[in-house]
């Protein structure tokens, strides 16, 4: 059995991050595709809905940023 | 039997993580896109309306987390 | 046999609850996103939504707790 | 046995590219999408709308650049 | 055993791109989708309209074109 079979390298990580950003990257572009017709329904709220606007940003990055910690925690 | 047959390393936790993270990924934008749209058409109910979408937000995040667990769970 | 196979460790379970979460995930935040938006459009009925919001939120969840039960029952 | 059994090269790194670029792929579209709607319902208030736009496309863009970077770090 | 078990030849960069290829394809779709409604609403605001989905369309397809150069970086 001479040939080479498969020359396939990397770590399983890169696909869990690609996967673990799927999510994070649709829901930013529903965050801020809805915000700013929000604000442009309401612009005088633009204090409370730009608040709010980050704050779900953040919850929604977290999952993504917690995709890369789990790839090097995993790499061995 | 020379050949590199493969050179993949990792472990299948980071994959279920980030299976489990689209979905809060997506959810939490969702609610926090609606959100903050609620919040325009009536600012007078803001309190209601964002005591609601940390509710939202806790039981989606929860899904997320929970696939966390389970990759050290399985780790072995 | 001296090339190196795959240092691929893990369970499939945590792949198996990974997929169970991505639907409630996107479902809850429906629900959550849909339900403000609802109260904002009738504060008055805020009683009969929430109700109906935990209700859905409940019927969803059990789809991801589910996926973590049958994790642990195949995991031999 | 003296067949090749797959011929199939390459890295792991550049599918975990593939799927971090789904998600920020979609959300860029849905921002500008939804923004351009917003620009169009109210053109006053173009200097906040675009904005918040593009603050939500370099968050969005953000996961999919980490995932540039994850595929040459787990090279190896 | 002397039967070639699989002949799957190629290499993962393609499917790298085409997993790539997903998302912006969605997204230039949504933002031309909602940009011509945007247009149907209020004409007179085109200059405006035009000008952003464009710089969304950039914005999405760059996604896609890094996801090509990657399947060439990585096709050692």
């Amino acid at each position: 059995m001479s040939g080479v079979l498969a020359e396939v390298t990397g770590n399983l990580g890169s696909i869990g991050y690609g996967l673990a950003a799927i999510g994070p990257g649709i829901g930013i572009g529903i965050i801020y595709g809805q915000g700013v017709q929000a604000i442009a329904r309401q612009p005088e709220a633009y204090g409370l809905i730009r608040q709010n606007m980050i704050l779900g940003f953040v919850f929604a990055e977290a999952l993504a940023l917690i995709g890369i910690a789990l790839a090097f925690a995993f790499r061995a």
